[in-house]
């Protein structure tokens, strides 16, 4: 890229730097005016934008000896492509500001803009924009728009008598971490998840074209996300754990870690499945497992009863 | 707000602190979904969005002790709604990411999101989504989308003969910053200024209408923004220091500093004036100084010469 193995941000230089990202930033046919201006102009249709911002803090929500810097850059992209996903539409384009150390090597930034390239090119979407500036640690802020095809797919729409249904995996991301935080590195299916979420991109359209009343996505706990729907919506949401196909992977950390699997799975986020529900278990979407039914009154409950163990991650 | 005085971001726990924010936060007639859910869904009108992004980190672009919680809100909202002026447009929504200490006042949180939306209501723009995570410094992160209502105006559109005009108090935020810097709190007027500038919002799309040829608000200083200018047209900018008024706190400033008044206005950013060029004199609107012209060539120079002083800001 032209700069030496050992060059620091300091030693590159703010424009140097934003140069050298924007040639890992190919444009989409959206962008009227892309990077290098005071803003982006991008073409709109259907007349609707839909948005959302995500902050990424070193320390907090990923390590650099745990993680490589494409895979935070694929990482931070797909969180944010995932709250697209969750209302039923489709992202398109996405700004991304960087915050980090002085003397972060050149090779990093760019590793983890190209990781963060990657993943938005799975949906096609296009970095328009970005904010580069010293911090004491690295912070990444992204914002994504997107748009929907139909109608967005609110928190707030379950109703009693719905199902309950889950699209992509679960619970893998948190094993990752778990192993990671013991020092393993392995099963490395775990963490590869953990350190390289699959949200299921295509399966938010279908679920809104299926009618899904309500979709969100996991991101800090089945559980915990689940509550979001229940509180929204008004509604009392039961899990069934029986649904669950518990991975052998998850069985192997459970037993190495002396947890239940079944934990992973209700109180894990990061892996950006989506949960969504439906009116009837005939409107559920192929790829979607029915894990739950949505009635009267408040709150989420497993198998009928209160859960004990952790629902999810707590931000403060 | 329900907050004991001495309350911490951790004491009031993330999901209190963000329906206290939403609270503060009206939303405008295009927002279709605010905050709350996965992702806010904005009504977009012209088929186009107009969007930028930037980052303000505390101890950087920021200091407690020299700004009040609501100053740092006016100011982190208002440098990027003028990226937006700078276009000729108008914002209509943002969102805001707030990385902060556990340990920071709940009260300095609040207080800055009502800085913010007060400098948002100023233009009629809504807070329609946003982030808070902890961090060990505070950065905040702003997204900001607008709508033109001509063609944007952008940097690279300057031409040999055009002139060069400037909207706006220049220079006295960078008075401002100065005497802060050396531990003094007057004049007022420029300490003021650099707490809450006031970029002309209505002036950026006066000039898109009357043909502005190129544009861009002065956040890092006046001569290096100005090379922005230069070097994505392809021209060669000079700046005329007689068509400057200096005003008298800068004079005195200046005195009692131990520099040239001018400096501040060649070198300072932080107002958020309007820089941008015509094809004529007679194009320029009311509320516009013509400061200099555009020839053939590359660069920026004062009065026909290489400038020995800083043109600005450097971000690493």
């Amino acid at each position: 890229m032209g700069y030496p193995p050992d060059a620091t941000l300091a030693d590159a230089g703010e424009f140097g730097l934003i140069a050298a990202f924007v040639d890992l930033f190919p444009q989409g046919e959206q962008v009227l005016v892309g990077p290098g201006d005071d803003a982006a102009v991008l073409r709109v249709r259907n007349g609707h934008v839909v948005v959302s911002t995500d902050l990424v803090v070193e320390g907090r929500h990923f390590r650099r000896d745990w993680a490589s810097a494409e895979d935070v850059g694929h990482r931070a992209a797909a969180q944010n492509l995932s709250d697209i996903n969750a209302m039923g539409g489709r992202a398109h384009s996405l700004t991304v500001g960087l915050a980090a150390p002085a003397d972060l090597p050149v090779q990093w930034a760019l590793d983890f803009a190209r990781g963060f390239a990657e993943e938005c090119s799975l949906v096609g979407a296009s970095v328009v924009g970005g904010d580069l500036t010293r911090a004491s640690e690295i912070v990444i802020a992204v914002t994504v728009l997107g748009a929907c095809t139909q109608a967005p797919v609110l928190r707030s729409g379950a109703r009693p008598g719905d199902v309950l249904a889950l699209h992509g995996r679960q619970g893998w991301a948190a094993g990752g971490l778990a192993v990671l935080g013991r020092g393993f590195r392995s099963p490395r299916a775990l963490v590869e998840a953990y350190r390289r979420p699959e949200p299921p991109y295509d399966a938010g359209r279908v679920a809104a074209e299926a009618g899904a009343t309500s979709m969100i996505d996991v991101s800090d706990g089945l559980l915990a996300d689940l509550g979001h729907i229940a509180a929204a919506s008004g509604v009392a949401v039961d899990v069934h754990t029986s649904a669950f196909d518990v991975p052998e992977p998850l069985h192997a950390v459970g037993a190495a870690l002396g947890a239940e699997p079944i934990s992973f799975i209700l109180g894990g986020g990061d892996d950006h499945a989506l949960l969504a529900t439906y009116a009837s278990v005939s409107d559920v979407p192929e790829g979607w497992s029915v894990i739950g039914a949505v009635g009267q009154g408040s709150g989420v409950t497993v198998d009928g009863a209160e859960y004990e163990g952790p629902t999810g991650w707590t931000h403060f």
